[in-house]
């Protein structure tokens, strides 16, 4: 098994990379200094936590299109107008809005009572008064689109898959299938409404939202979804009699709702044209705060930048804070951004993005270019005190800044322990109190690491092997 | 410091107890051979789970005088009667009957954002349409007492007081006065409406609902708790500038609800007559499905009696489970339990209740006669391989207990850890999932085997020194 396992990544490659990236780049004794310097300061922070908390609190939750994100923008734009950064601004976009007015499922029989639930992003509406009928279980996503539409028809879907707790947050792209795919599944065989188990890994009666819909606005059937332990109690009720449930979902829709990207910079010295993007999105759904997702990687990558600003010198490039807008909704804050700066993304010499709450960083990931490993590994050398494991040159970005990536720009994907991540995510519980204001400080401190040096440096991270070179320089 | 403390035991008595229970009684092999396969058969117990699992699948959340308390004692009577128990009957008795319709508390300025709360047992009703005031906040329910009407009037009053978590509980009696005095003291003052920090110790943005009405309806205004988060939000809001909420409480008031206490008896041989009584509470709050409180508590000895009913012989005394009703909203099943049987309790030779949870016991505390402490030490000393620890003779009973304690009945109280219990009670997340089947089992051992052996044995547990006596025999 180990041969075959072994023999695979020989051709794809992926053993190359590490022995390329064996050798790390020599990096300038001052800017070592610096950079040891940014961390240290890192680890008593107060200005991105601060960010957080002040955004989580004046505005609170920030669904995109709503008038809270507008007010977040406009809070930012102040905010980090005080804070000193350059050309702050809002990039505006165009977005369909979608809103909860009214959600309510309960068991109507043999024994009525209320579930915890709440509608999908993106969820149609009910007829006015709701849907009543009887619960069909289907045990997975797959088992709903393998069953025939008499066992469906004129029923209510409920899907009972559950999330596997994963530290790199593995168990979520699977478990969303179910959330983006019920209600097609579901009304097309001609059920009333589709409820599912959570997304998500906690224990308590907290239902997780998300977006099922795939333009953002209204999708093409009725979906909640409902806390772990009243999926556990509409299964129990399902062992001992059928179940019939009342699912009541009232939405609002607007076609053109405001959103915009924030876009704050500390413009760079002699290299001020070539961009150091660091990312996170400003928008959240509406249940928390959006502390965690992802006012939190707001605040590293502000208070990243802002450990920078405080150096007595600029670095040489432009490090440009982005605060992505409706990202939750269909990632429209990086087309929107891809589109407004697509014929300037060869100055993007690098990009990164902080979207998975604030645990620690535990493992750093580069795509650069091959010749450019060994400055991954200088990099990955200086954080490992930090407790981040060096690792392969297959980042992908992560959801804002994955365009980028597609299109060329050298990225960073700092892996954060998100072990505890989804037992808050998207749900009320999303709060400020849930970060750890130790774990929050070791990403800043990476943030500020590793942006400063590539702001600094000057080095060129697209960088590939000259022909028939061995990959050394 | 160890000496005053030592002689303040010594003048209190409360080393006088232990000296006397060095020497435990002598216990029938035979008695105590069937204890241990009790104890056996407990561990792996599935009647008295199944029996709280059924309870809150099939019933759900049982409030004191609702239609759901009704099905609750219904449910009752079925399952104890197929269960093969004797003299299942209900002893119904009236309430006044208190529930939430409708219940709203939000940040209308500077930030629009919903807060979760939910009302007390017996809040007051808002005006229709709810209040709205600013903000004034006191850090103890003492601050708020000893504050001007002039801080007070025409504003909303938050108590942000925190419970302290304990293993033995004792943070709660401390934290439940803000819940039934912060009404009264706001409103006195001119208050339009009193929130507080939900009582409880869950870092969840759970509300903790809780009795604060006197005589189990209407109090003097209206009062919420608002989760932990939510007050923590508050708090921060507070810090940056005034706040303004809204509050709005609709409920439903009856005085001549119906409820009562269900009783079922494994009677006994040639001591028929006498009474060892093991109880629980049927109702619970309404926002969880009542598991831990007390749906574990009627699970325990419901199972604890079932193993001593499989028993090939029946003991001597009669064993009764009572299933209190109305507990949550003021004792109103223990005064109507004492009233029905107030000619009769020296009859009760014992009497226990389970209303803590399913944590597993980790003390033995008693209150029996001084020449009775000999069974202490022998009950003690069979449950300590259980992880029990031998405790003091200073019982008091627990809530439905209490009264026939005070009455001179025998009782002993076998201790729960209660470290996590606080994070669940009263809150929507009291469910049958936070539920542990081997703790919950031991707690099912330790009924069954001082139930056991208290209505085989015969002994007195009331017995007192013989005048002239040292205490020994």
């Amino acid at each position: 098994m180990f041969k075959r396992v072994l023999a695979a990544l020989m051709i794809t490659g992926a053993f190359a990379a590490p022995v390329i990236a064996q050798s790390p780049a020599e990096l300038d004794p001052e800017i070592e200094a610096t950079a040891k310097n940014l961390i240290e300061r890192a680890k008593v922070d107060e200005v991105g936590l601060k960010f957080v908390e002040d955004l989580t609190t004046e505005v609170g939750q920030r669904l995109a299109g709503s008038e809270a994100e507008a007010q977040a923008r406009n809070w930012s734009v102040v905010e980090l107008t005080n804070l000193g950064f350059d050309q702050v601004r809002v990039e505006p976009f165009k977005i369909p809005f979608w809103s909860r007015k009214h959600e309510a499922v309960a068991v109507v029989a043999p024994s009525p009572q209320p579930l915890v639930a709440t509608a999908l992003g993106g969820s149609a509406a009910t007829p006015d008064g709701g849907v009543t009928g009887q619960v069909v279980r289907f045990a997975s996503l797959a088992e709903l689109q393998a069953a025939p539409i008499s066992q469906v028809d004129g029923k209510i879907v409920f899907i009972d898959e559950t999330m596997i707790k994963t530290m790199d947050g593995s168990g979520y792209g699977m478990a969303v299938r179910k959330r983006s795919q019920c209600a097609e599944a579901a009304t097309s065989k001609g059920a009333l409404a589709c409820l599912i188990r959570s997304v998500g890994t906690q224990p308590h009666r907290m239902p997780h939202t998300g977006i099922m819909a795939r333009d953002g606005a209204e999708g093409v059937g009725p979906v909640a979804a409902i806390s772990g332990p009243d999926a556990d109690q509409l299964t129990r009720l399902l062992e001992r009699s059928p179940v019939t449930v009342s699912v009541d979902i009232q939405t609002e829709i607007k076609p053109n709702a405001p959103s915009g990207n924030v876009i704050a910079e500390l413009t760079g010295t002699d290299l001020a044209d070539e961009i150091v993007l660091i990312g996170c999105h400003l928008d959240s759904w509406d249940l928390g705060t959006g502390a965690l997702d992802d006012g939190a990687g707001c605040g590293i990558v502000v208070g990243a930048a802002m450990l920078i600003a405080d150096l007595p010198e600029r670095p040489r490039r432009t490090i440009r804070v982005v605060l992505y807008g409706a990202e939750e909704v269909g990632l429209f804050g990086a087309t929107a951004y891809a589109r407004e700066h697509g014929d300037n993304l060869d100055k993007h010499v690098l990009a990164s993005e902080s979207d998975f709450g604030a645990g620690p960083i535990w493992r750093f990931q580069t795509r650069f270019g091959e010749a450019a490993l060994p400055y991954a590994r200088t990099l990955q050398n200086l954080l490992m005190p930090l407790g981040v494991t060096p690792d392969e040159n297959r980042a992908n970005g992560g959801p804002d800044i994955g365009i980028l990536a597609r299109a060329g720009v050298p990225v960073v994907t700092p892996g954060q322990n998100g072990m505890d991540y989804f037992d808050y995510h998207h749900t009320p519980d999303d709060t400020f109190d849930k970060i750890k204001p130790d774990e929050f400080r070791q990403n800043v401190a990476v943030y500020a690491a590793f942006t400063y040096i590539a702001a600094e440096t000057g080095w060129d991270f697209r960088k590939q092997p000259e022909l028939n070179s061995q990959g050394t320089e």
